[in-house]
């Protein structure tokens, strides 16, 4: 698949460089064939590529130009470049990847090119096993911090849900992005800005949303927010002060969507999920006037809500009741066609919330929010009494990711190692964990595991047992998994009411051997924890 | 100035090509002369540097290198170069600026080296004139749009305060940085990560702060959040869950500020200011519990707080007070020498923060805040809870800005422009201004003047008028201003009690051109308008 990637860059690079009126197409890597020794071609295009390497022009995770192609450009043999690639490889700069090409794995030990800085800013963020937490995340009831100290938690295989591919994250892409912005730049842009946001990055969401989510949206109305999460903060303030007290949630559903909520002073009554989703009726006999929820793919049950549930939630919505819909990983389908987001039939009840934490990185901290007319204007002064509205410079980047095609080429390309990805985790659950019943596998970054009964009892634990409760608890799985080096989260976490005992397993930022390894030794766990 | 930039940067780009062990110092523009057609080398560099100019490599504002300096490096005569920058010159690339050497003034029209983006998304932010806005910022009482209105108001030369030299942002630095910043990265950075913010960042603001500001911080309690305003945010947050409903500000003080405090409940008694700075003993006597205060550049008088107030609010806050420290502008000073932070002297009763809007640009949204150790906890769990943390990328550039130096040699740089600006403003002010009294004008980005009783009267305003009411209104002299196509802020806005008609004149981002011309238009504004 990198196959492609390769063509796409080159096809950029070549037609950039192009416009730029340059002759060669391997202008990125600053080739030029004349700078070579008569009969040292291979040494010499080693020593470049090690000083692309060095400097960033080729990352580290990044593939190198397909051989054909780059002999071509160089217009010297292909053997030439299969030469200098095996030395990066030898030396231990590269890997090759069969037909997935060859892939830069290592830096050199040169300076990169930027001023010099202390070595302890060369490792920016601190190792998990260094950084500070309340030590067992799993000992009691999960607090506030439960997923920093989860995080800051030593762990050799990290299943624990939420991430895409990481490793995945275009900084090619991106870097060339923004050298273009800081190109286009207008002084006046660094000041003060809108708190709605970039009108470049609103234009982009509105035209992102309208191709891959059925949502027809003026530009004006998109708020830029700092990921779903802020969008909850937001709308927590605004709920408020429209009177709504309680926002209903999925039980199961996500522990850190409702810590969050709860943090702003709202009650999150719980409302059942099945196979087909949020029981609508029971949602009706809450009473409450608002509801989160995550109809594209449930989480963490993985259930899409069916046809028969959203025209329900419909009929309840044009009754008055609000809805809040977490989109959150909507863009990641494997089995099963796109299913159209809520917002796109009945945009007067409902808050849409969308970000990029599950297509590029969570670390981005950007997102989205559409609202319905009567909070549009609470919730820009929310924003802007938040931060005064998001940093600029991302914005205007991922404005151009969306607008050039790099965020659906990047979207194709993860969806289709995601895809690897749930395939090995789902063997080796059937290889590790017989006993285990398999959730959500059709869409999204994780699957859902639930024990049954007779499951626990080949599991050795107590027929019946329920999450956080006597007999068989997936938190004490949790926390044996991680004394064996596998980070996985409970079910039990993301419920408010007794349940089944289960896991939560993110398959999306781990390779497909530490997926094979880490639900072998779940298998072992599970065994033990019995 | 630039000349000293030349060298800087030249430096850096001989020692990172040196250190990549590459030959020629030029690499940073990829020339290498072995392409040059014998006998048109004027020619074939020009074209080179329109390339560099159109792929971003040389941005608009940034100074070409020294014709001497890139002579050597591309052993050709110096005729060459200065030959090929009068080619620039001549098709309008680039402009002369004496001993300040050659700079980019405009981009060639040729795609950018980025995937083709729709003539649309070139231009990220809309034009003022078609910005949305209510119209006349000055019709009425300032609401909390006001800002975005002043915005969005069209006008040829901005006065407006609270902005450093935009024009001046290091944007191939930003771009060195970030490219190494992308070449370092973890997978995992990109995850969620510590709502406190990167420990590169909070490791390199400690050690900014114990440079330039004489506080001594553990990196660990060093918290990032989106500017000075989030910092607000979190502390109002925080304090009114500790029973504090009240912080008291200057008076005059920041508008913004204000609206910020009161948007999340908190009341704001005004306390008077003097030359002298905040008065103690009128805080004293408003009986609040807090204060939000700018002492080593009062907003927007300028005064400084004397030492004998300092030692008088240091006994208010042995004595329980809590002091909220805005150190917006501390690093900007000219004729003076730096005053320590209050934190540096009582960290226990001092919140601190401060931010890099006034540094590098307000539109990046990082700031940092110190609290004191009580409220700890309380205001990782307010970000946490905010936004799960600021933006990663970001922050690691910036980490390697503040350690590689880049940070203060980018604040002497926009100091020696700043003073030459605030010059050129005061000069116009004697000029034009003739019964305005000029205060602040010894540190920070801008200064304010005030109309005395008889100044009025040259003026033809009434004597004693105050700021907002009859006689002689300011707000009605930014309105004339405004049509006049000149943007400032009048005094009133930021004075809850009545004060003298005046104004608050930010000189940073403009030229010493448009400072002459705009002030001159405010005397005529002014005559009008009296």
């Amino acid at each position: 698949m990198n196959r492609s990637k390769d063509h796409a860059s080159d096809q950029s690079i070549t037609s950039a460089s192009r416009s730029a009126g340059s002759a060669s197409g391997s202008d990125f890597l600053q080739l030029d064939i004349a700078d070579a020794p008569v009969g040292g071609l291979s040494d010499w295009l080693a020593l470049r590529l090690r000083l692309a390497i060095s400097d960033g022009r080729l990352p580290v995770g990044s593939t190198l130009p397909a051989t054909r192609v780059l002999a071509a450009e160089l217009r010297v043999s292909r053997g030439v470049v299969t030469e200098a690639y095996q030395r990066l490889i030898e030396d231990g700069h590269a890997a090759g990847r069969g037909r997935s090409g060859t892939v830069v794995v290592a830096a050199p030990i040169t300076a990169p090119v930027a001023a010099p800085v202390p070595a302890r800013v060369v490792a920016p963020a601190a190792p998990p096993a260094s950084a500070p937490g309340p030590g067992d995340p799993f000992a009691s009831a999960p607090g506030l911090d439960v997923f920093d100290a989860l995080r800051a938690a030593p762990a050799r295989i990290n299943l624990s849900p939420g991430v895409p591919d990481l490793a995945a994250f275009p900084r090619t892409a991106w870097l060339r992005a923004e050298r273009s912005v800081l190109h286009d730049l207008q002084p006046s842009d660094l000041g003060y800005g809108d708190p709605r946001g970039a009108p470049a990055l609103r234009l982009a969401v509105a035209n992102w949303l309208a191709r891959n989510r059925g949502i027809r949206v003026d530009p004006g109305e998109v708020i830029i927010v700092a990921g779903v999460a802020q969008a909850l903060t937001l709308l927590a303030q605004v709920l408020q002060h429209d009177g709504i007290s309680a926002v209903a949630v999925e039980d199961p559903g996500s522990l850190g969507a409702c810590q969050h909520l709860r943090s702003w002073g709202l009650t999150t009554p719980p409302v059942p999920v099945d196979s087909e989703g949020l029981r609508v009726d029971e949602l009706r006999a809450s009473g409450a006037q608002a509801v989160l929820l995550t109809p594209a793919h449930q989480f963490p049950t993985g259930a899409v809500l069916g046809g028969v549930r959203r025209r329900e939630l419909m009929r309840w919505a044009g009754e008055g009741g609000l809805i809040i819909e977490d989109d959150y990983d909507a863009e990641h389908r494997y089995d099963r066609p796109p299913v159209a987001a809520l917002r796109s039939m009945l945009a007067e009840q409902v808050c849409y919330a969308g970000s990029v934490s599950k297509l590029l990185a969570p670390a981005l901290r950007v997102g989205w929010l559409l609202a319905p007319p009567k909070y549009q204007d609470a919730l820009v002064d929310a924003k802007r009494f938040a931060d005064l509205g998001n940093a600029v410079l991302p914005q205007l980047v991922l404005a151009r990711l969306m607008e050039s095609g790099e965020m659906e080429r990047h979207l194709r390309f993860i969806r289709r190692r995601h895809r690897r990805r749930r395939d090995a985790m789902i063997a080796a659950i059937g290889t590790h964990l017989p006993g285990a019943v398999v959730h959500g596998a059709a869409a999204g970054l994780h699957l859902m595991i639930t024990f049954e009964a007779d499951a626990e009892a080949d599991a050795g634990g107590a027929p019946g047992g329920e999450g956080g409760s006597a007999g068989f608890s997936d938190a004490d799985l949790a926390a044996e998994a991680l004394t064996r080096g596998v980070k996985v989260q409970p079910l039990s976490w993301h419920s408010q009411r007794p349940n089944r005992p289960g896991l939560v397993l993110g398959y999306a930022a781990s390779t497909p051997t530490d997926i094979a390894e880490g639900v072998a030794i779940l298998g072992k766990a599970l065994r033990a924890a019995g």
